[in-house]
């Protein structure tokens, strides 16, 4: 008998007739011997409308008391998924946040996992129930309503699988697995059998939103084995877990795209220490989330800063550097927006020379011009022309022949 | 520096703007000098719509996932009082059932409060904070959520009050106060001033639907004076508390009507002990809730049993006892549905003889036939024809001069 925790998003319990979908699917599992402990989100559209309601009342409600009010979401979820059990003939109990024994830290609607005490759960398995988990909460060490943010309730998922030491965790979702590139984009796009968990990381922070990168983080650091995979039919979904002999042998895991960068480079900067701080450091403080940083010396002596963002984070990042550039006579500012970033990445490169090269070589071949590149020893990225991105998605793809299984 | 508690209905925060008036009220409350704490309930509409979710996914749905499910409609309303309070600038904190130290025992969907620990509350006035509590709710020892059932949030507002030796309760509704009668029914009703706990008591379970009867119990057990006035005016309401010299001298404090009663006579019952018993016993069994009980043997020997009830409760109860006397041969049963029941309730009965002489001429001289009658230390009720329910209660207002202040 195997323990098997399963995650369902907000669209999967998002209508009755969808949490009635969740209780026949749990029941499956449950009939062929297994235990079953699912993780829910809140209905889909319920948050959205709480907040909606919060925004109604005050422009910057307060988040102790959204915490409060949006936890209440997925209490709702818990009690109608267990009661669509129930109704299926399955003995099944509800368990919120607190219940699970889930102690958070951080601020408000940004908790962080700080502990788990499954007793409870533990107990409730012993006498052969199926449990159904809020996700997305927790409390505070002394007994505050707290939520985990975005993404929220894959991390609980992650973490209950972790503290019940679950067989299997799997992440159900509305995508089939992760797979070598967006198929939208790249039509020969092949489904993941495997990746690491640290390919999966780098496919995250790049674009291939198939979960926040903390739950991703959270699984690798306690060694639980998840997989994402569709909440709409029974075909098998990629597993994430640690790099092992026996994967598949690529020097590319996988393409990913980011699209609506946009590019700020900073110029006449004084060669002196301490520049670069005061640059970056305006730029933390108007909470901009920079992606590639890059810097040099031009040949004029001055130091030159470039980095990528957000394309709506542009605005706000120029006018939180003027202040301090208006004391640099030779500062200039300049920008580029409508840019997109592709990233290659797998633990294959690590032993692979070459694979710039490759990559250059195929971009150049479909006249791809390249802006900034970055790397890490696992992903090399590139900015290029929004208009062009999908053109060199297929050609990188085409370039490392992603669509076909290695032998 | 006054501690009041304050009780707002699903009505009071029925929508935005409505809770922006609580909020305007409590902050009013807060700058005249006192400490406020609000117990709010469920918007109206919330809750109803949650038990349509879920009776659609189960015809009887278990009752500890429904308060897992409902308790959320009351956790959406003190998040959202306490951030429009906020946005009025008053420095407020909302406190679910559990923070509120309000423990439970009983069913679930009907519980009852055991114990109630208010440091966490206490914790948060000493801070200078005004506090928001959701009604209706508490945990069980174990740490289940746990529900009171109807009036449920009265109920919590008592027991704030008195386990925070609050100075003021006040039961804030959509009615101004307790009345001599109905004001719909006697347009010279006067609003009561003062109602001991045992009138009041009286009244609730006579058709006067204020408040249910076991949040005054639990107020008298207490000692928690509190005042019943309307949310949408200033205007001072009726104070409930114990009995005192000098309350208003009546002999009758107010009349109140139930319709939609029923009778039923089972006759031809041998007079033998444990027959009443049987026939009680079975419709306990069934839960239905008898009002009268009249008990008497009939000139041929055999014994007689008269009860009413709330006529749709009487089908029941006839199926109910058919099985018992199918085996009686003498056994018949009479039904009369369409009467109602009309109370005379006032400490003042004690020591005033001739209560029911006057009611009762009363009553004839209006012409109306009276049903059944019983009494209590401090009610008389008496059962006619509904349509003549009006009539008898204008008849018996104006016999005891419930119209005029007493002198």
């Amino acid at each position: 008998m195997a323990l098997i925790v399963q995650k369902y998003g907000g669209t999967s319990v998002g209508t009755l007739d969808r949490i009635r979908n969740v209780a026949a699917r749990m029941k499956r599992t449950r009939d062929a011997g297994n235990e079953v402990v699912a993780v829910v989100s809140a209905m889909s559209g319920v948050t959205d409308g709480l907040i909606k309601m919060a925004r109604d009342l005050a422009e910057n409600p307060c988040e102790r008391e959204m915490d409060v009010l949006l936890a209440t979401g997925e209490q709702q979820s818990i009690a109608l998924v267990t009661i669509a059990l129930q109704d299926a003939g399955v003995d099944a109990v509800s368990i919120t946040g607190r219940q699970a024994g889930i102690q958070t830290t951080g601020s408000h609607t940004r908790g962080r996992i700080l502990n788990l005490d499954p007793s409870l759960m533990r107990g409730f398995l012993n006498e052969g129930k199926t449990l159904v988990v809020a996700g997305f909460q927790g409390v505070t060490p002394d007994g505050m309503i707290h939520t985990l943010g975005r993404g929220g309730s894959d991390l609980t998922a992650i973490a209950v699988a972790a503290a019940l030491k679950a067989d299997v965790c799997q992440i159900l979702t509305d995508v089939d697995g992760v797979y070598t590139c967006d198929p939208r984009v790249v039509k020969n796009a092949r489904k993941l059998p495997e990746i690491s968990y640290d390919e999966m990381l780098e496919m995250a922070s790049s674009g291939s939103k198939v979960m926040q990168s903390r739950s991703v983080e959270f699984a690798k650091k306690f060694g639980v084995v998840f997989e994402v995979r569709s909440s709409l039919n029974d075909n098998p979904g990629t597993l994430v877990l640690e790099e092992h002999p026996n994967m598949e042998n690529v020097v590319i895991r996988g393409v990913s795209i980011e699209r609506s960068q946009a590019r700020l480079t900073v110029t006449g900067i004084p060669d002196e220490p301490g520049m670069s701080g005061l640059i970056l450091g305006a730029l933390a403080a108007a909470e901009i989330n920079l992606d590639m940083i890059l810097s040099n010396i031009a040949h004029d002596g001055f130091a030159r800063h470039s980095f990528t963002m957000h394309s709506s984070d542009l605005g706000k990042a120029q006018a939180a550097l003027k202040p301090l550039l208006a004391d640099l006579p030779h500062s200039k500012i300049e920008t580029e927006a409508g840019i997109a970033k592709l990233s290659a990445v797998g633990i294959g490169m690590r032993s692979h020379s070459g694979v710039a090269a490759t990559m250059f070589k195929a971009l150049g071949n479909a006249g791809i011009n390249i802006g900034m590149i970055s790397t890490s020893e696992i992903k090399i990225a590139v900015t290029v022309d929004e208009t062009r991105i999908e053109d060199a998605a297929r050609a990188v793809h085409d370039a490392f022949g992603l669509d076909k299984a290695p032998a």
